[in-house]
């Protein structure tokens, strides 16, 4: 049988003619195909070589010649020929930001998911063996779970109908659902990754522990706010406010479930469980939990959760006794996708010192030390997501990722090969960049005038409304601006202080981290030397700064497919200590100098 | 102080001027207040002698003088004015068929009640202790408690509303309710016997663990059968049968509840805990739970329980999220009635063997021996509960719940002085007895003609629609038919059969017997030779027979007030051996001796 390889290294065998979209999905790759494989969004982009069948003609429709030349298909019509490399599956990952490596740790594949589906024979009852039916259903499960009410009233029909064979789908030491007979079809999970800008969903076949879609958008909560202290503004003063942000946050969740369920063809309502991470305020919100004393001092959480309910109890459009699961917060400001986060990238089985930091509009710094796990949280805002910036998008087709210089000039490169529609967090901080190599931008933050700066850097500064804009190139319809830079530098600048602080709480010098992770925010392409540069992070050398994409993602997921993984992040959750950051003097006195787009460190 | 005594020799001292009423509920006497205690319904009828305060206006009104003259008084308007005695309760307690002997075993009042109210003072937060309000709040109560999301969502606002001091209620391992400050009232708890004929009710403060009121209706399911079997067929036939049982049951309950609070001035949704008793049958159609298999063989019940689930799912008015459970059966036809009603004769702590006998419309058995506990069911159907039977009729005010030969003729006793309207069961058996003594009845069944007999016995038969009537006085509106007396015969028989068949299967004779306990079905007042006159029970010496009144209800009383009598109750549910009846020769044969109305044994 031909062989796949992968960029991981990674290789697997198919049968010839296998469908590339099928390949990914057996070798455990998400995927996703927005138009549900039918061949007419052209975004399921792959880059590969080998013996691939030739190009479709809705192949041919959707790429560009120069795309096919260089090796580029789309997954959901290209099939297998002979022995094949995948070199590049960006596009095919959509929201390219938030999917991480595509791949999740082994851990999670050996764990026991928590939905699991039984194939249950049961003993018909005879006059010598009068046990209940429960009783009867309980011993053929081998365990004991609880039976809630509406299951039981109707159990002595549903035995019979199947004639003492069921399918039973347990979680949680509860019965969610019994259908007569055996069901062949797998149960579905869902992880959801509930960031204050961004939300993300990955659907799970949880039998064969496949990743069959990903699927993101922002929150629709961005109507009552851009950031978490507005949000929770708007809860504590509009009338009916913390009920509306409720329903905006499921509602958005509904829809990835729905986009999820039909790109894939699989149906919301065999979706059985949900497990969630966000922060502390998105926790509370989602929820409908009083958030009021999130926002005030000495800012605590109603609850460090996890909390666990019902899909019908939420609204959540999976099947209605599915169990939900918003993970536990560790703090007011550090919340279950920072946990999530440092499970994924194994923080606590690190030796030596590492730093883990988490980009969504707060930053969130885990630092892992031979005392234990320290966190903090920095309010940095959205900007490194692409939001609150005039020209920011997220990491999604037709966003720039990638700036270089290229001649006396920068280059650049957009998700999925369409005409660029703004910046990406990665993009910005290339963007940030080039303007300090070029000499455009001071380190203090202000763009030069074109007659400070002179050619070649002067032809990427327009006159703006408020002093100048950086302007990549004269036909783009959007620009960096002023005041782009300065949320830039406000985002950039509580960040570093963040680490500075928390390094010098736990009586750390740079030189004592053997190791630092970025991890969410930007795309999967952040330059690190580029982050560096704008004094994002330290100096360190490259080969101790990792990138681990939306990692928080990543953990949620990990924690739907084990058990074991759960009761980790669980235990872990009470085990991290807090730092407050905010209002000490050694947090404003770092804040100040951190504002410097400057290497430092 | 002055000093009032009770029947059973029990002894309290209670302040001069104390009302009647006020000193039984002291002494932790149920009491019934139809009214309110507001001295127009003339039903909390007490006899006393002693020192009391002179009849009250209303008291003049309400009762005859003769009964004035005998010490009859009403508990909520005389006062104790120095040492009395209580003579008799009887009308106090209401439907006198049910509530035993008024008083639980002390254990009951020792454990820890299934409900418990807290007053709980929480540290206030500070920038040193940013721990979540929910952690902070199961830190003050000293356990880990489930919180669910509706409480969770609401406590912060509800902790500074009442200044960190909350008034929590939990049970089951889950606070249940939490009120912002302390809230000096107690909490409220409700024992309710299901009976296929007759529902009963008791209403518990649990901090003081007092009694606060009894109330007991017919059941109104009786519209869709008599007996469960009908009912059975009921909810398999008709569309929608299950639920208007269902539906019928928990109206059947809300009325009590409804007439309990009325009564005691306690409002409804301060009631937080229900524990039911019934048989197998009932549980399945209160809850809901599909019977079908209960009436086919081979008889499985869907579930043994306990079922634990919240009033608000059930319909059930008392508080929402209060929670309902309704305790295990044993068998098909053995059900928590009957496990209520052995911990409540102490039976699985009796040395000997111990043979409880409860008459409900199923006749239970229970026979306890060194080898355990063993059980069996036989369908005697409602007539010592006086359904079923043109005369008959609950043991209410108006019941003739004692007949006695006085002369040459018979006298009788009417609960309540109120002008007859029927038998209660206590009162049909010795109908039966005194038809026997006067040569009216042959032990075949057959009521005699009047010229059969002569007098005395003939002037108490009359002609009617078949055969010959009972009449105990020309002047009642209501005589014993024979098809009465048929409907007895076979109640009789069924469950003197079941005593025969069971001991057999034991290997134990009569004289083995060291006690017999009668319990349910009946009023208080059942004369035991009667029963052994009659054939309903074997003639055991009289010190060896007891009568231990409506156990069942007892024993959920006690439950309801005590953990550790529930753990009890749980544990017996699956030690209980049982013996299925039906269809065996030996209980064919045992029946057809047993029909007999004469001695036996």
């Amino acid at each position: 049988m031909p062989t796949v390889r992968f960029p991981t290294g990674k290789e697997i065998e198919v049968h010839r003619g296998t469908l590339v979209a099928r390949a990914l999905q057996e070798a455990g790759i998400e995927t996703w195909l927005p138009c549900g494989g039918r061949g007419y969004c052209g975004r399921c982009r792959v880059k590969m070589e080998g013996n691939l069948s030739p190009p479709t003609g809705l192949e041919r429709e959707q790429l560009a010649p120069e795309d096919l030349a260089r090796g580029v298909r789309l997954a959901c019509q290209a099939r297998v020929a002979g022995d094949v490399r995948v070199l590049e599956l960006q596009s095919l990952t959509g929201a390219q930001i938030l999917t991480g490596g595509g791949e999740l740790p082994a851990a999670a594949f050996q764990g026991t998911p928590l939905l699991q589906k039984h194939e249950v024979k049961i003993d018909p009852p005879t006059v010598r063996d009068q046990r209940p039916d429960a009783e009867r259903l309980q011993a053929a499960l081998g365990g004991s779970y609880h039976l809630s009410l509406p299951l039981l009233s109707r159990l002595p029909a549903l035995l019979r109908e199947g004639d003492f064979l069921v399918t039973a789908y347990t979680g949680e030491g509860e019965i969610l659902k019994l259908e007569a007979g055996w069901n062949h079809g797998p149960p579905y999970g869902v992880a959801v990754d509930l960031g204050t800008t961004t939300l993300v969903a990955y659907l799970w076949d949880l039998a064969e522990k496949r990743c069959l879609g990903t699927a993101a958008a922002g929150n629709p909560q961005a109507a009552c706010g851009d950031d978490v202290i507005s949000r929770l503004l708007y809860a504590g003063t509009e009338a009916g406010g913390l009920a509306r942000l409720q329903a905006l946050a499921v509602a958005g969740v509904n829809g990835l479930v729905a986009e999820l369920a039909a790109g894939t063809g699989v149906s919301a309502r065999e979706i059985y469980r949900a497990t969630l991470v966000g922060n502390t305020c998105m926790q509370h919100l989602f929820l409908g939990i009083d958030p009021s004393c999130l926002g005030k001092a000495p800012y605590v959480p109603a609850c460090r959760g996890p909390v666990i309910t019902t899909a019908a109890k939420l609204g959540l459009n999976i099947y209605p006794g599915g169990i939900v699961e918003f993970l536990p917060n560790v703090a007011s400001f550090v919340g279950s996708d920072a946990l999530a986060a440092a499970v994924a990238v194994g923080l606590p089985e690190k030796r030596g010192n590492t730093l883990l930091v988490d980009l969504g509009t707060n930053g969130e710094l885990l630092l892992s030390t031979g005392d234990g796990i320290f966190a903090c949280s920095t309010a940095a805002g959205p900007a490194f997501e692409g939001a609150g910036i005039s020209a920011g998008m997220r990491a999604v087709p037709g966003a720039i990722d990638q700036i270089y210089p290229e001649g006396e000039g920068l280059k650049w490169h957009v998700i999925g090969s369409l005409s660029p529609r703004g910046f990406c967090g990665s993009g910005l901080v290339d963007a940030l960049a080039g303007m300090l190599a070029l000499g455009i931008l001071e380190a203090g933050g202000r763009i030069r005038a074109p007659e400070e700066v002179g050619p070649p850097g002067s032809r990427y500064v327009a006159p703006g409304s408020r002093g100048y804009d950086f302007s990549l190139d004269p036909g783009f319809p959007f620009r960096l601006t002023q005041a782009d830079i300065r949320k830039i530098q406000l985002a950039k600048g509580a960040v570093a202080a963040g680490m500075i602080t928390l390094l010098e709480h736990v009586g750390l010098k740079w030189g004592d981290l053997d190791e630092i992770i970025l991890a969410g925010g930007f795309g999967n392409y952040l330059n690190i030397q580029n982050a560096q540069r704008i004094g994002l992070i330290p100096r360190l050398p490259p080969e101790r700064v990792q990138f681990a994409g939306n990692a928080a993602g990543t953990g949620a997921q990990m924690v739907l497919l084990s058990r074991e993984i759960r009761e980790k992040v669980l235990a872990l959750a009470g085990e991290i200590r807090h730092l407050e950051l905010a209002g000490t003097a050694s947090f404003s006195r770092a804040f100040m100098e951190a504002m410097l787009f400057a290497p430092w460190g």
